[in-house]
């Protein structure tokens, strides 16, 4: 068993790291608040036994090897960025689980036959910069280094020196250990668990994700004076652009969802027609073929749009992942694992993206769902029940023992 | 005559003042670009011989005098402060107008029956403190001194603190001088005179004007994990309003407006279902009672959005000014003017808010349009051709004698 204390414990410290003037948890990929939880974590493994290592892109990576075995490790990760105003679960009840796991095993004087790593991959949310999944993906040869350090957040600032700014650009190259196998614990972040009962999720896929950014513009002009008939309304297409994504994501067969999480006016003025809106589109299908007809749809869109409302409408992509399949090998023993402690367990698809896509580009990949409540996430009041927590970080206790010969 | 170079000179002087780092002309009410607009404008009160004077709302107001009357002035005005990302021409025209109409009496030996005011009123655009026509509505007695002055901007500031910051709190009582007339030229912001080839506005009133702050409230979730039909989102909910302003608008006999200028949501991630969507609405319309039906109509969708959308809707009034009617003696003596010049001239409503509908209050008063290129205004685009400048100044010039008998 785990040391289900600690673990919650070390929960609620990480939850009280990165809190605003006004209580709100935002640890922004890079950020101070993200290098005091990186600090926090680093410490935890290293009293855990766990040599750290980080990479060039920022992942910080605790290895455990008490045998001294060279053989590829078993890998366990998540991430410890968050969301604005975030809730307390969204990886780092991956994370943390997977150190209580190594230091179980630890305790009970296990020597698995493959070192055991643990990984807090860098900017998993994607909210500061994109893509998501950002650190993983690197470590899995999905993106150059280079390009990944490039990237300029939304708030001007470039990756690559805030990693510098914080202490975590490693010297490591991303990949450095070719992992045997990969498991991720994580929060469902939606409601099927909880409203089906079930206790435990074998995730076998996960939904693929597009993310662009459309830029419309129109004329600044005045308010008062200019009639309705003559307007280019930058503001009024983007409205109109984010009712038929919604229109759009209800039409097909209630698989698909559409989001605008971001949208803004310039010059933002009160008495101003918009010249410009700059909107975030984030759209999602478990399968691909639907994805891309979305896609198109959209991009025909946009054009009529262009044309309707006499605006110019340019788009930028920030994130494009097809679905992903999962493990079947390492999904049947996260079912196996959960039936024999006596818990419910279903199949399911991941509707959010999750650092174990890109890791099962290079190993066998599989994740661990625990209920959200509500199905609420990127919220403050996401919550899932400690019982939950410690059944799910049991089940993967057992299918990294499985794995590792632990 | 008046002195065409100098007036336009300055007009080219005071748009050097505020811009920023891109070339952008932004004169904010109460800010650092306005304390340097203010400043050049009173140095060139001065020069020109009139006794300049601030009071407590900060409106600067210069005072032209040469035969010591004790009699009730005639007051020219408008304003220098812009909205973001401005043209030159809006306010400061008529304020420079009126400094060149003043210095031409002064040069022409001229001793009026009634001393004449030049008057820069604080905050016409409303785009950092509403409500629009600060200044003016404060002198006219419509708002307390105190409450304009605890006014809470959009960048959080307090405008009487900004204004003791820039050094323009002044002392005196605002409506310290009661005029015996006012008269205020300014740019049209419309398309009505030149597409009809006329050269001068007379314009004998002015649209009713109704500003709020909409704030929608949902549930943040996530963009991926969230069925389209378990979300409250927000910024859907916003879109929704917009387009629904626009059918409105649309859906009258043509000439009620309605415009959303500010639209910010929040968290504003880019995978988070936007929690919260804080919007402005802009409604006109030239009738009071379609305003106000406008109006009914936007408080019952607002109603029905919330049922619709399983959000709360808040409003909050940030402005609201019933339809103006100017003086019909100073609309004549305007056209008398513009055609004992051999200038055409109609007569009009304005669709902007002025100085002039506030001092409408307190006496009469009327306003000259002159021409903008292509109708456009609140945009760097905005244009006035000199001639059509420098003729409305001349009518200025007449109205002004008419009625101080200089
Ligand atoms: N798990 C999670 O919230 N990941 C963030 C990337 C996404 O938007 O799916
Ligand atoms: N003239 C002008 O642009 N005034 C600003 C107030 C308004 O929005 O009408």
């Amino acid at each position: 068993a785990i040391d289900a204390p600690r673990f919650l414990d070390r929960l609620a410290a990480l939850a009280r790291i990165g809190r605003d003037a006004d209580g709100r948890l935002m640890r922004l990929a890079a950020s101070d608040a993200d290098r005091a939880g990186r600090d926090a974590l680093a410490g935890w493994m290293r009293e855990a036994g766990l040599e750290v290592r980080i990479d060039r892109i920022g992942n910080v990576i605790g290895l455990w090897d008490p045998a001294g075995r060279a053989a590829a490790p078993v890998m366990i990760g998540s991430h410890i960025d968050t969301v604005i105003d975030a809730g307390i679960y969204d990886g780092c009840a991956g994370v943390l689980a997977g150190l209580a796991v190594i230091e179980s095993l630890a305790r009970a004087g296990r020597t698995p036959t493959r070192p055991l790593a643990l990984a807090a991959f860098t900017n998993e949310e994607g909210v500061r910069y994109t893509p998501d999944m950002m650190g993983s993906l690197v470590y899995a040869g999905g993106l150059p280094v280079e390009a990944a350090l490039a990237t300029t957040g939304t708030d001007g600032t470039v990756l690559g020196e805030e990693l510098v700014r914080i202490g975590y650009a490693g010297p490591e190259a991303p990949g450095f250990l070719q992992p045997h196998a990969y498991v991720e614990l994580h929060v469902e972040q939606g409601p099927v668990l909880e409203r089906e009962g079930v206790a435990i999720g074998a995730v076998e896929d996960l939904q693929g994700i597009s993310w662009q950014e459309v830029t419309i513009e129109g004329t600044a002009n005045h308010a008062g004076t200019t009639p309705m008939s003559l307007r280019r309304d930058a503001g009024v297409a983007a409205a109109l652009l984010v009712t038929w994504l919604r229109e759009r994501a209800r039409a097909g067969n209630g698989r698909s969802v559409a989001t605008v999480g971001r949208l803004r006016l310039e010059p933002d003025a009160i008495n101003v027609i918009p010249a410009r809106a700059i909107l975030t589109v984030d759209l999602r299908d478990p399968e691909a073929g639907r994805l891309a007809a979305f896609e198109a749809d959209l991009a025909a869109r946009l054009d009529a749009l262009a044309r309707e409302e006499a605006v110019t409408v340019t788009v930028r992509r920030l994130a494009r992942f097809d679905p992903v399949t999962f493990d079947p090998g390492i999904v049947r023993a996260i079912e196996a694992a959960a039936r024999a402690r006596g818990l419910s367990v279903r199949r399911m698809t991941s509707g959010a993206g999750h650092d174990a896509q890109m890791m099962a580009r290079i190993c066998p990949a599989a994740m661990i769902f625990v209920p959200s409540a509500g199905g609420i996430s990127h919220n403050p009041a996401e919550r899932t029940a400690d019982a939950d927590l410690v059944a799910g970080a049991e089940v993967l206790l057992d299918v990294v023992q499985a794995l590792s010969g632990a």
